[in-house]
């Protein structure tokens, strides 16, 4: 590992998640004895890791350096960039910077894990900035589908990298101002060190359409719809949708019901700072639903991604408590598939359709994510040296990085870094010097890190072809049996109607056991394993499968 | 349940399977004495049916009617249509009516099964019609994503009913003619009662794309590509899509190099049969590639979809044995990620992408299916009075039942049927007169049906949270610890890091245990439920954890 500069001019960036686990956003920026940290993101898990709630980042790098870090700043407030707070403070107990509303989401996180009073949060306005050991750090205001994202300008001795963190460009914000366009321009003049952008949409050409197109479409759908109840589904963070729809329901005289836990706290605290603008008593309890005809009620919803447990999901199958679907009700989704969410939010459609209800769950939502033109438009205000592409998988990054290069940025100042990865910069140079501990730590209830690759291969097997127990007690010394064999299944087939199956397996036991004994086999280490592959041959002969078997010995 | 007609002037139609299990198409016909089958499809499990391969129709009803059934007639060669009928004729054997590619697949299909010989097949050509009891049915050639694809018309005392299969319509085809729309014209001047007809795609406005369109987006990539090796993967019996690659082979001087094993099968099948147009000596082994420079070699390969055993899965994964994926290497994926697929999909691009691959997965694909002008223009020439939709999900088939009333279909006389719906059908009335037996067998390994909820159940358990055994030999009579209690764990947590756990574990145990002794329960279910209980508290509580708990007692 060769460094570029000996004394300390360059700075790095080291990305501690993100291509590996989508969504684990979280960097690292270094200078000399500063480290600050941007964002700080939970993914959710992949299909086989079974079991497992959330992933969180390894951050051994910032507790070996815990001396240097400085503070954890935070572009937005979704669950991508902010969800590991509460784990990673446990540790790195930093103060925390972001906006109003970003820290007052932060803030009710932290508020169910009990650690507002030991975690030091400050509130940064646009435009503002805050010094960080080496490092300054300036918001820049954006546009996305959360209120209040930033972007950030990081100011570093060795030169100025510009984090969009997530965003678009929208023109006819539905709250507050457009993207500072100004800004990264005026950065841009005073000369950028790297852009590091969002990849999102890469691959989408044009324009992401302004927020406010979707309020047009609700009052179609509320004028087309104006017999029957309307329920609307949507991200329960995506304020501005939910003002949007309240909106909507001002002009169509219709009383507006907030259900599903995250839905009502967010609206609740966006209410409380101001971020949304509610006529009043426009906001009814769901109790009071039945003093209205369903004309009048518009109900937001969370469920929009077919979460089993979420509250539309719960009405689509009948076990939401207080609202059953019925034949007239028109449901909204206002959002779109998140990849890998297409077959539950199909199922809850269909349930839905199948109720009777008139599904929407088209043209009722556009993207929180730049597309094609708008990273364009960032990389040529911000003229960067170098690209960092961020946010989204490898063929994401490395399309942005194509499109970076077709501006015109040089080839080999492109970089496409992997977590762990060391990247120093300075004017000269840019390259990847060193590779530190980075990666997944899973969750599982109140476990941190105590499942790994051997838990989760067991629980591959049991959920594909279930366990059988066999326990048999032997006498000490003799090895003589005792009592047993026993045999016990769970998730291998409907026992009542194996009998013969199980029957035979016993005689298959017995047989290795006599085995053993005539072959003088005294170990059980070695009676276990001629127990498991006499058992496992035979069922596999039978029946084609592998469960996973475990022969237990008592000595009695 | 009233019936229609007590004279059996009606022709009924009973889906078996298809709404509520996608994919597994079976409809059964049934008129007087006489009932036929058409398509006998499989369905791939759900996220939730774990360990399960895949997912076959509960036939019950052509079970108790045995004498009635005269056949079944396939409309096409997918799985969807015929996967399941090694395991329906075990019970169900009755003659198989299809065209000539069709019967040449379920021939390779039986022979994997053993089942060549007792299983009667009977080709049938376009235009060709067969008698089976009561009922004529008339194949008419369709276009689809695999040759041979017909249509049916089915012709009953109650009238003609045309099930379309799945269709596009192709005026351009790469094998064969266009769709035959002459006789669906003259089917509807003589009178149908009602029109089957494909929803796959009813959401897409306007016209499905020739299959010949993507022949030229192959001849671009080819001309494109010439210093690189070309990696092609697609659905294995699309052998007009594999006609279409040899084509561009042939032109730009490839050799052709086929791999996966369902490829391989259907294109020799396919070959052979005269389906596909194979130049001389531009086939060759994968073993004679190193023979080759690589911008001479184009390999046909499965994968398409993601599936974790397809050749293209294992080359990105690296676990390919003879292919190795390098920089510069161009792979295509011709085909579209069927739903629930997205993820799988986007690992294989990525892993492929990291090895420094061109990949390309967009617009190298046309759908199968038709859009809605296809659908209008068929129910527009056949004009039946009853339209039962049929191919996709309940919003699939309300959405073509909302088309077909727009073209004028009377809305009761538009039927979205579930399976086991008896409809009954004459020239005055439609409707459903009865619900029979119908649903899904599970089928794992060889079992068939040996595995239900509680099984999945368990499954479900294991795979989230894992199992914990404790094991406990009793005195007969005294009850008295002789051994144990020992704990096992599989899938819960790495033991070795949680030594502690597994003694606080213990503790718990005993106490429960002594619980039982001091207050004399002896029963020994009793004495389980109570190790059961309080080890589930306790894990609940230290770690918000619900394994599956078995206590096992020996009596010794």
């Amino acid at each position: 590992m060769k460094k570029l500069q000996e004394n300390g001019q360059s700075v790095k960036v080291i990305p501690l998640g993100g291509l590996e686990q989508i969504g684990m956003n979280i960097t690292a920026f270094e200078y000399g004895d500063s480290i600050i940290v941007v964002d700080c993101g939970l993914s959710f898990p992949d299909d086989d890791m079974l079991g497992i709630d959330m992933v969180i980042p390894d951050v051994t790098y910032l507790k070996e350096n815990l001396d240097k870090v400085k503070g954890f700043v935070i572009t937005h407030a979704h669950e991508d960039h902010i969800g590991s707070l509460p784990y990673i403070l446990r540790d790195v107990n930093v103060p925390v910077y972001a906006t109003k509303l970003t820290c007052a989401i932060i803030e009710n996180k932290l508020k169910e894990f009990n650690m507002t009073k030991t975690t030091k949060r400050k509130t940064v306005k646009y435009g503002q900035t805050i010094t960080l050991g080496d490092f300054r750090i300036e918001f820049i205001r954006t546009n996305h589908s959360i209120a209040d994202s930033a972007a950030l300008a990081i100011y570093s001795p060795a030169g100025i990298i510009v984090h969009t963190g997530d965003f678009k460009i929208d023109f006819t914000p539905v709250y507050g101002d457009t993207i500072d366009l100004q800004r990264f321009g005026e950065l841009g003049k005073k000369g950028v060190l790297a852009l590091m952008s969002d990849s999102t949409n890469i691959f989408r050409p044009g324009f992401t359409m302004s927020e406010k197109t979707v309020g047009k479409t609700f009052d179609n759908i509320f004028a087309e719809n104006s017999k029957n109840r309307i329920i609307v589904a949507t991200f329960a963070s995506n304020v501005d949708r939910v003002q949007q729809i309240i909106n909507s329901a001002g002009k169509y005289g219709r009383k507006v019901v907030i259900e599903g836990r995250s839905m009502v706290n967010i609206v609740t605290t966006a209410n409380e700072l101001g971020y949304i603008n509610m006529p009043d008593n426009i906001l009814i309890d769901i109790e009071q639903m039945k003093n209205y005809p369903d004309e009048q009620i518009v109900l937001i919803t969370t469920g929009s991604q077919g979460e089993a447990m979420a509250a539309l999901s719960r009405m689509a199958a009948s076990i939401h408590r207080r609202i059953t679907i019925k034949p007239g009700d028109t449901v909204v989704f206002s959002s779109t598939p998140i990849p890998g969410n297409e077959k539950p939010v199909s199922k809850v459609i269909n349930e839905l359709a199948m109720k009777g209800a008139n599904v929407i769950y088209q043209d009722a939502h556009v993207s929180g994510h730049a597309c094609q033109e708008e990273i364009k438009l960032i990389y040529s205000l911000v003229k960067p040296k170098y690209a960092i592409p961020v946010h989204g998988e490898f063929r994401h990054l490395t399309k942005n990085g194509e499109i970076a290069e077709s501006l015109g940025i040089d080839k080999d100042n492109i970089f496409v870094l992997s977590s762990g990865d060391v990247l120093e910069l300075n004017s000269e140079k840019g390259s990847v010097v060193d590779h530190v501990t980075a990666g997944s730590v899973l969750v599982d209830g109140l476990g941190v890190g105590d499942v790994g690759n051997i838990v989760l291969r067991d629980r591959q097997v049991l959920s594909e072809n279930g366990l059988i127990i066999v326990v048999v007690a032997l006498e000490r010394g003799t090895n003589q049996v005792l009592s047993g064999p026993d045999i016990v299944s769970r998730g291998f087939v409907y026992v009542k109607e194996s009998e013969n199956l199980m029957e035979e397996a016993k005689e298959v036991i017995w047989e290795a056991l006599d085995n053993c004994i005539n072959n003088n086999v005294t170990d059980w280490s070695r009676i276990k394993n001629s127990i498991k592959d006499s058992l496992s041959d035979y069922l596999w002969k039978k029946m084609k499968r592998n469960p996973m078997i475990l022969p237990i010995i008592m000595d009695v």
